[in-house]
């Protein structure tokens, strides 16, 4: 019977990745008119189960089966529905048709607290460059300046739901109640870890800290073919020399990932010495103080490269993000629902931000991770199996079900 | 008195830098319309000097300072007139107005050859990616295939021939006589050699081979926070690696230069690991085994890097193009003549490309390189000093009386 169920969440998941901004991918941002479509599907699914459905003012909706009581508490179960370009069809919106999927395997029984589904109009900060807007108005932090930001087409988050038809001067309505039960989140690993070990679920601790930073490296452009190597001041090199360094110095720190993403040579063109190079980092890793000693290691690298090279290095930084740790009781509850379903019990730190990252800040929060085959993510191909999707609807009825 | 016509070669080349297709920048590609200010401008000084001016059919500017006896056989000396984008006033221009100024220091007196000044059309394959367009048609090698090549506007050569008022079908015309005399070419160096060392002016033994290629390097994309280190195939830590490499070898072999000017990398995003990265290579070396081997080197390099790495590489050869010698009688008499001039005799390769090279294939060639302050070049700072043309014209004028 769970098979069926696991079978119709991902045939609903497969529907909802048909609502896409662009024919034939799956490509859905902030308050895209295709959103429209997402809601009025997932709304419908949960109007049969006679949950009330309402879509707030930052655009996030909500549907709530009420408790077996009057006034009773809320617990959440939700998942972001935006989406990146040309993605799969399961981050995100998995977390919010497997919700709804709960609530229908609850068969009408009723706890002593609401459960509320909710689905974030907003995670991937594909349009405004900042990610979180749906979560963060559901915690309160959705401030003026997040509402100002602007997109490449110099639209505003606050113009973007004015031209959705909504009222960026009400988006408190998205605030949750203060004494919210707490808040669980299922999602896609987004990683190879679960597929490798062979387990369907994974019970996340923490989600991890991250900076992004940007060293540019500045020398002098000159002509290829006549200067010679020892009067050279190659930005790229440079670049290309610290890049190394960077991976070198992740690979000797246990737990830590380190990328160089997109190395940008000015004027970048094949006979011309690059004068100017810029060089993107993210650095990861769950205990705060590591990643810090790290990223300060990689800025002091970059300083010495360029000095050696009589070259400028200019570093940005441009996130700095604390780990967030999960909540310790929800994840105890989780590890015994996830027993109980009769699936291994592993713990693991989420390298990728999550909606549950910021909920936190509100409510006890918790994440479920369902095996990547594969670890495919943010791509047409990404996938979950019948078997795992049945696995987690048992883990989180059993998990509903201690909590009550 | 060479002072003052040394000024006056820097005035005329500053005031043919204006010519722009950029208002507030040089900038004057193959037949652009402001080609016609520069052509009108020059042939107003060539008829000054009683010279038979005529643009040929693939817009080379040509002027015919007659010989003592007719029938004589001809000398030429000249350069380019295009310019890179954003040029400075001196690459190429200054080669046509030098040789124009060394007609005129003859005040009248002939030899027993013409002296033809040439101001070719096209050299540093800006508009169609191709150089030597008009040293190509003048010797002769200017093919239907290059007629064909079009622009990033669809227009081919020929289009832009025609555009221009001339007829391609007749770009025979522009082809020397097959018993000229030789060739001498006065350029800029665009390097920082002989400003180094503190000397004027360089004799050019060769124009040194080169090599253009570029490396693929193509792994798998990933999540930058979810895949461990241990798990990435990650293409443009490849390509940087590789580039550390490039420049290891260039420097431990003498007299070579290799740069890596662009690394591009996809989806070249800050948080995600790049699946494929685009490296390009240019090698140069006066020693075509020397630099045949270096390249070998460097692909095997790329394809140890890959494999290690469990990555593809692809490699594609963009170029091979053999060293070629200036003529040893010419390099004698210019030898004589620079010393005679008062100035140090310097010997040295050109890294760049020249014309020089093209009509070294049909008649002796010869090149003279003027200082570069600062070793400036495709940059609107780019100068020369008036010493140093004064310096020019005068190794110029004995050069002539030598070759009488």
């Amino acid at each position: 019977m769970l098979a069926a169920r696991a079978r119709e969440i991902i045939r609903r998941c497969r529907l909802l990745a048909e609502c896409s901004e662009e024919p034939g991918w799956t490509t859905r941002t902030f308050l895209s008119p295709v959103m429209r479509a997402v809601h009025s599907d997932l709304a419908a699914w949960m109007v049969d189960l006679g949950m009330n459905v309402r879509v707030d003012q930052v655009g996030n909706l909500h549907g709530v089966y009420e408790a077996s009581r009057p006034d009773a508490r809320r617990f959440f179960i939700g998942s972001h529905l935006d989406t990146v370009p040309r993605a799969g069809a399961f981050d995100g919106v998995l977390g919010v048709v497997l919700g709804i999927a709960l609530v229908e395997l609850l068969n009408g029984e009723r706890f002593p607290f609401a459960i509320e589904v909710v689905g974030f109009s907003e995670e991937e900060g594909v349009r405004f460059g900042v990610p979180f807007i749906g979560s963060r108005a559901f915690t309160g932090s959705a401030d003026a300046v997040l509402l100002a930001r602007r997109d490449a087409g110099g639209v505003s988050v606050a113009d973007a739901i004015r031209q959705y038809g909504l009222n960026p001067a009400s988006i408190r309505d998205a605030v949750a109640e203060s004494r919210a039960v707490g808040y669980l989140e299922f999602h896609i690993e987004q990683g190879p870890v679960l597929d490798t070990l062979g387990i369907p679920l994974g019970i996340v601790d923490m989600i991890v800290g991250q900076t992004r930073a940007e060293a540019v490296f500045t020398g002098a452009p000159g002509h290829a073919g006549t200067t010679p190597m020892a009067r050279r001041r190659d930005a790229l090199a440079a670049a290309a020399e610290w890049t190394v360094a960077v991976e070198r110095e992740a690979h000797a720190t246990p737990g830590l990932v380190a990328t160089v993403g997109r190395v940008q040579a000015d004027p970048g063109v094949g006979n011309v010495i690059a004068g100017r190079c810029a060089a993107t980092l993210d650095v990861r890793h769950q205990d705060d103080t590591v990643r810090k000693a790290t990223v300060h290691k990689l800025e002091t690298s970059a300083r010495e490269i360029a000095a050696r090279r009589t070259l400028d290095v200019t570093w940005t930084a441009r996130l700095d993000q604390p780990a967030v740790a999960m909540n310790p009781g929800l994840v105890s509850t989780l590890e015994r629902a996830v027993r109980r379903a009769g699936a291994p019990v592993h713990h693991l730190s989420s390298g990728a931000g999550h909606d549950a990252m910021i909920v936190a800040s509100r409510m006890p929060a918790a994440m479920l991770f369902l095996r990547s085959p594969g670890g495919l993510s943010h791509h047409p191909d990404e996938s979950v199996t019948e078997e795992d999707v049945a696995m987690a609807l048992e883990a989180g009825r059993h998990f509903l079900n201690e909590l009550s």
